[in-house]
């Protein structure tokens, strides 16, 4: 398998560092937080404030939903990453958006900074070349049946159009257990850093699908030496129009933000000790 | 869930009937037979010709291949699908190939007569939206991890872009087990009978991945009450591009089909006696 | 791993016949057939007179009931064996119970013909040498999460301490599918045949979970080579005291095993002609 | 489900407490470290002395091995028992083996502090039954199959014997990753602590199988608020009777441990600030 494994491999290159304004993910500590689907200008703004007064440093919001369902929420397209554009306007915070066909890579380039690919799409070949050939940075989520050997490849088929900026992010396998959405991997970590040099974020939100488990989840992928945090935080879970009542209160993700920052300057002050 | 799966559900109508030339999907036995990738016109031809004669009626070849490396070899695109085209003339023989970018859809459509859309992209909606505006005849295959009332759902995109014409094959899903490729879930063919009126064939290649176990399991579909069966055959499976020696030889495939007829004239006269 | 396989093998020797009373289990086609718990003397005699007169040739009914929780119905134990003893003397039926303690080996024996260990104790390693001890027909369920080769390296624990008289049946393994209570793995079918000389039969009741889906499964079963099957049938399904509405009642299975009978005949005059 | 557990419910009581000598679990940091198997009295005591300098404060070691294979290594049996009542006297650390037989659990009881019942045996409802009734602590490792609510219920077995000195080990579960043995799931740890009192250890050694992993997910484990580690320790781990090249060298292992005293301190400086 190594054989296939080649542009992302640990051997080819020290550690990578993606520039997304001024952060430098996989130096920095990237805290992606934000609403499952762009919902209003208003739902929007209010929590880009609040995720930024707290601490994050890019902001996420769907506008293409990849639903199971035709007849679940969609996502506003076009009007959501115009809120998006907005919001960068307003907050200075980098954006992050899914996109879900090669037909939309090159326009939705023009209104976010950061192009996330879904773990429904992580095979999904043409859209990865078509996000490898237009350079933009991307996010790209594992399967929620990947091995961590069919994700790399997946990574690397983007590295092969020429576009390096390819930060991944574990969101959770599917398993037997069914109190959590997901079963979160966090073993993915450190496997992912002897496997890579490619920074790796995660999704404790997906992962578990129950905000009462996504603070300890948090802290855990940090201690496992996380790149960052991808978090949903929706001022009014109850009623958001995708992933009900699993996003985090501004609130509470405010009370996390600082024991994140402190257990990462812990865990970097140790690095490089193991040796 | 029940309130997502619509078009699809066995209440909305009568066992659906697809027509692909002069066989008819639901009603006819389909055995789709084929190499895993078109190689080149002899290979191509030299297989239908064989696997006609052995009584398929529907020939199966990749012009365009999801492989997880992207070193790996990944179809003759273009040059496939004309070496399809060629084997329908040649043999009368409908076609089916798989399409992997909405941007093909349109123009794959016209050299083929059934399009596949491959595991990987079970969930890739962009694709299955536009297969369901092109109307065109589809099979969509389960993904390696998809649940029932997923796949449905999947299926329920295409129809509802008025694409009625869609075949459901089921492949393997992905388990502990290591012995065979994937495990086939046979009890996927009476639960999709009870849940939904579309045909339903199997595909022991991918199911299996042991050419010794896909004789039993062609038997096992068929008494488990299958529409068809998709099977891999090539004459020289230890040379073949992709899914090395995973296909039936084209003598096994002739000594199988005959029982398979049988075994469903069998099937075919207890049905209804259940009552 | 095949050098863990040896006296279980294929090489070892040929297909294995496990004689109980009048039933040679891998010649014969076993049908074994009864309640989940043994409940009272009447409720076991209705169903073994009705599955007899149905065509099955082996009775089950479990006395001590391996449950989940604590708080379950866990079987009527000494009073359940003196039921199945008094079963076996009207009704000339052979009787299969479970047992669950290395303890309780000896003397159960003497009530029943064929122990059986559950799923749950594929890898009770203590309770597996008991049984090798005992030298009693065993059939031996295979684990929700066990591969091929670790279920047969638990056989293989029963043949080394001079038990020969296994079966094994398949049951159903635990996947991420949850319209059936597990996936029913009947590739298990042929893979073991090709790796082992022990018989194979088939629980398509534990393996679905859903009545409805029972017959197509039976019949899959045959048509995959099953020695045999083993089914719940209850005259009351919905007031079992375990495994509640899962089971046929007896109008089914007799009209079920007719089917059963000619489709081995058919697939037993095929065999030996594949080559 | 909830109806199935009492005893072991967070609503029944505030966490739970286990004495073992001067380590209160659930209270204290548990760091329990030694061989998979005892395999000799130098051995043994190596590692033991090893481990304590480090900082462990309960010593674990096989002398009953489940292995899969009746051809491996079973352990010494009554040979290791001595051996770990020799190196309780010599070290003072209270020790820790797994039983694997009901008959074997009041005399194993008089050689150590605590029994192990492991993953293969976590529905071995008899063993469970009679740790239950001999009243000794135990740790109840998680089937890798086993979801969260019938793990719990196994623990309410042994509760409900009267034995309520019960400690959870999560060790992984298996999934199709194949880079790791097992996947640990740490949202095991915030999971059970809200639905359970009992405390709940971490097992990165089967939970990974790669010695480079386990430093990182020992301090994530810590991180999700874990009430201790277990961890196989050996000095030499290529020579080792089972588990081998598995273990943390001793070094790995002193190196390890002040990060994970120190992290705890932070972690619990900041329980119950959550609100």
């Amino acid at each position: 398998m190594k054989e296939h494994i080649r542009l992302a491999s640990r051997e080819s290159k020290g550690k990578s560092i993606i520039r997304i304004g001024e952060v430098a993910i996989g130096q920095d500590l990237a805290i992606i937080a934000g609403p499952c689907s762009i919902e209003s200008p208003e739902q929007a703004l209010t929590i880009a404030r609040a995720v930024k007064a707290a601490g994050a440093n890019l902001f996420r919001g769907g506008a293409f939903k990849p639903r199971s369902s035709p007849y679940s929420f969609q996502g506003l397209g076009l009007e959501g990453l115009k809120i998006l554009e907005m919001v960068r306007k307003e907050t200075g915070l980098p954006t992050v958006t899914e996109v879900l066909d090669p037909r939309d890579v090159c326009w939705v380039s023009e209104f976010v900074d950061l192009l996330q690919i879904g773990a429904r799409n992580v095979q999904n070949f043409s859209l990865l070349k078509e996000v490898g050939r237009a350079g933009k940075p991307v996010i790209l989520k594992r399967g929620m049946y990947s091995t961590l050997l069919e994700w790399l490849q997946s990574a690397e088929y983007i590295l092969k159009e020429g576009n390096p900026h390819v930060v991944l992010c574990e969101r959770g396998i599917r398993t037997m257990e069914t109190y959590t959405r997901n079963t979160l991997d966090l073993s993915a970590v450190p496997a992912l850093n002897e496997l890579s040099h490619l920074p790796v974020v995660i999704d404790p939100t997906h992962g578990t699908g129950r905000p009462s488990l996504i603070p300890a989840m948090c802290l855990a992928a940090i201690a496992a030496g996380a790149d960052g945090i991808m978090l949903e935080v929706h001022h009014n879970p109850a009623e958001a129009l995708s992933d009900k009542d699993q996003a985090l209160l501004p609130d509470q993700f405010a009370r996390l933000v600082p024991k994140i920052k402190t257990l990462r300057e812990m865990i970097e002050s140790w690095s490089g000790t193991e040796g």
